[in-house]
């Protein structure tokens, strides 16, 4: 009975769900080791505060967190989070405006709302976080990749890249901890980088999910604590800190920009929901961040070290990494011997999920040997099950 | 010091923060009587029930409520509510699909993104929600006006429109309880523009965020309950029947559309914040929906009838206007020898607000005489004052 005749959006029309969450339902089967996930892990969140402060949510000002709430966000949390920022990262000028977003992916979607036309070009770490590289797709933008080195973006392969290539609108940047890669951005780079984008005049959108999860080395600064120019727009989320599930992230940038992001996000969802916005202005007001911190840091610390030590142990022959610093991800690069595509489809037989590269790239038909593995989702007793599931596929490979 | 020039994407350029929400901010300066708001009555909210279950979702599996979801949306509640509507309004078919969605607004957001190119046509009511029209500009499309009539959309100008204009995308409408105009669409024309859809092959956009809100008169079948033909996106919200500050809405459409949406939606925000979710699926579960209804609709009854009393006992010499059988706001039009702007200016001064009936019109060069009063935010003794107040300037417009 159905006559309608269904015409998509040019844009729209090419878009396929991402492979990384469609594997990751397939991964949610029971007795799969899920290492394709990209879940931080639920040990960390804050749950005995965040009893105690929905509790008092509800008890001292319920119909705060019920009715309607401006756009932009709740005051008091976007002030909170300014000052944050400032104090702890050096963020922040009297140029730039803060807003409340639904999830760091809400500052990505609006983003490329803002400031791109169809056919304009997006600069983007290859391999990068697929939820962005799919939300700059969805508004009919043309991806470009840069190569990802062991210590960031390959600076010569930006410049040739912007040389090259005059409609790039803006570039896309993980610099901490990057996903999938796991590399962090050198303190060189992060100037170079900056520097290029001066000199070739576009706009930087540095995404910062994971910077609080560093489990060795130092802190470096961010890209937009170096923003003279008013040309950083920076990304931040309490998916990690606190917990993915709330959809609180924010954007710091430029205030004409951020201006327009508020429009855009308006006729979007409206407002971010007032139960989410209370619960972190709350925690970060009444709780003790740096305990958190260190405490986070140490689960994650304790899961990279064990799944790298495996990697070592059960899988050295056949792969390469770059140990990451932090983060949720570690990227694997397979022998030549070992097809990467066949090895993840055995692996997933054998009940370990992981996710082949190919679906962290900005051209999905260019080839790669690597694979991605998340340490933050599995147990340590999965971890050392999963990593040993591997190193035998890979040991026995058509043998 | 700020160097960059901001170069603004073609849809977004000419897009300005919303009048009505500019006017709100304005107007929650102390001791402003505010006609001009969109926010439900508080006091209709189910405080104690959210409160016990929001206990009870942080008690019994808090990494639920705090960890990623999937992007439709959490499936029991998707379930519950493929139930409940199709109990309750007979709405569904096996080529509908259901996802939640941050908010009703999300909707129109995913429809314009997943149907329209820039330049295309889309068909409104005028006045209309200007969240919507809005919405809808910001993807670069063109809204096209349909008068409303004191019965709904203007049928003979909607066969008009289609007749004429050969790329209309969709058609939005918001059948009960119109936001502004306040009127319901009869029954003949919810089936005669069903009959046009389908005869010049458009998609049918129906919001219905007020339906629970009727105070006087009988339901009406739902435009989507008669789709036979699989052309009939509809819009739901809880924003009106718990809350808005949650930010759950759904969409129930045909399959090929709403999946391209739930793509979208994962670009957009990843998932609608699982507390909230959990939310409306345990407030579903537990507690008593009709008894619910019927003390809410009994507060907005009481206000909608007070106000209307006092456009009767005041204004009844300067305004006309269609006495709404539910929702929020009534229309009120001046008669030719008030300015319409200039009274809204001087109601504003006098410390009441009200809406400019400009901000809801396709085009917004057009003139107007009517302006928006909304009844279900003022509390009675507000809506007596400041109608009294509005009265008054009427009487003396002028001497």
């Amino acid at each position: 009975m159905q006559k309608t005749n269904y015409v998509i959006s040019n844009k729209m029309a090419s878009m396929k769900p991402s492979m990384v969450r469609e594997i990751l339902k397939a991964s949610s089967e029971p007795g799969t080791i899920a290492f394709s996930a990209g879940n931080p892990a639920p040990e960390a969140f804050p749950v005995s505060d965040i009893k105690r402060i929905a509790n008092d949510i509800f008890d001292k000002d319920p119909v705060l967190a019920l009715q309607y709430g401006v756009t932009e966000g709740y005051d008091p949390l976007r002030n909170e989070l300014l000052s944050y920022l400032k104090e702890r990262h050096n963020l922040g000028t009297e140029n730039d405006t803060l807003i409340i977003t639904s999830g760091a992916q809400q500052v990505m979607d609006l983003v490329t709302k803002v400031l791109c036309n169809e056919g304009d070009v997006v600069a983007c770490e290859s391999p990068s976080f697929i939820g962005s590289l799919n939300c700059f797709r969805a508004y009919g933008t043309s991806l470009k990749g840069v190569p990802v080195e062991a210590d960031g973006i390959s600076i010569e392969g930006l410049e040739k890249l912007l040389k090259e290539e005059s409609k790039v609108k803006f570039l896309y940047t993980i610099p901490n901890f990057q996903n999938p890669a796991g590399v962090t951005m050198s303190l060189e780079k992060r100037k170079a980088l900056y520097d290029l984008a001066c000199k070739y005049d576009i706009i930087v959108l540095e995404d910062n999910p994971y910077g609080d999860l560093r489990v060795s080395g130092e802190n470096l600064p961010s890209i937009k604590s170096m923003d003279t120019e008013g040309r950083v727009i920076y990304a931040g989320t309490f998916s990690k800190l606190i917990a993915p599930g709330i959809r609180v992230g924010y954007v710091l940038g430029p205030q004409p920009i951020v201006a327009k992001m508020t429009v855009g996000k308006q006729t979007s969802d409206v407002h971010t929901p007032m139960f989410s916005q209370l619960l972190v202005y709350n925690w970060l007001k009444t709780c003790d961040i740096d305990e958190h911190i260190e405490r986070m840091q140490s689960i994650y610390r304790k899961r990279l070290n064990l799944m790298c030590d495996l990697i070592d142990s059960e899988l050295s022959d056949y792969v390469t990494y770059v140990k990451p610093e932090g983060g949720m991800f570690v990227w694997c690069e397979l022998i030549p011997e070992i097809d990467m595509m066949e090895f993840c489809a055995e692996a997933a037989k054998k009940k370990v999920a992981v996710v082949p590269g190919i679906a962290f790239l900005t051209n999905e038909d260019e080839k790669t040997q690597c694979f991605r593995l998340n340490f933050s989702t599995p147990t340590e007793e999965d971890i050392v099950k999963g990593m040993k599931i591997l190193g035998e596929l890979a040991k026995n490979w058509k043998k």
